[in-house]
């Protein structure tokens, strides 16, 4: 069973878990880990070391690339291998996480996530739909 | 001058402009607006709309696409000539709009976000590096 540890600047990850739950109801999969001012890459380690070692299979969805989070994430995937990390935590994403954690492997979920992690980013393209109500007139 | 309007489920937009502030410090700009549970689309549009009035220009950033804030934002996008929406927040977007702000204009910065939104979920590629490290061996 797949565990997801979110890990971000503050209380993001905590704060997103919570906003799943809003949609999604009780997701016991994740495990978040906050990342206060004053602290350092260490104690971010410190957090989600033993939260590997509990579990069989572990992906961490940190906030964004090259912050301390995915780089303390990146360089404890390399040491386990039972560990997958990402980047580019969003509340899409992690919903996508709850759709198929059930369905998928470790590395295949964590390929699917950058996959459809491509089309998460949309804007309402209202020149169209007014363009469209031009047409009616 | 741009205003950043950020709506999501619970309090995801209040942590993240806190995230934000971690790195980027003061970012006035962003306005987090709450969407806590028991409140109905019409509460997300009783907090937006003064705030749309208050300012010339407004890009509205929610959680996801198909959400209540998402769907509430378009049609406000849609009623005013100054706002535009975009869906999938998350902290390299917000780091993004905070980076360009000052330099895009409304419908510019929000073309921009789609475009750089595509590219916020990496993955570590660990098996890259493994193989790296034993060509070295």
């Amino acid at each position: 069973m797949i565990k997801v540890i979110m890990c971000g600047h503050g209380d993001i990850a905590c704060s997103m878990k919570n906003s799943v739950e809003m949609i999604f109801g009780k997701a016991d999969a994740l495990l978040p880990i906050t990342f206060e001012k004053g602290e350092c890459p260490a104690d971010i380690e410190q957090k989600i070391t033993p939260l590997i070692s509990e579990h069989d299979e572990v992906l961490i969805v940190t906030d964004f690339f090259g912050g301390s989070p995915f780089n303390v994430s990146s360089k404890l995937a390399l040491a386990h291998q039972n560990v997958e990390a990402i980047t580019g935590m969003s509340l899409p994403l992690c919903l996508e996480v709850m759709s198929n954690i059930d369905d998928l492997s470790l590395s295949d979920l964590a390929n699917y996530l950058v996959k459809v992690g491509a089309n998460c980013v949309k804007k309402f393209n209202k020149a169209v739909i007014l363009e469209t109500e031009e047409d009616f007139i």
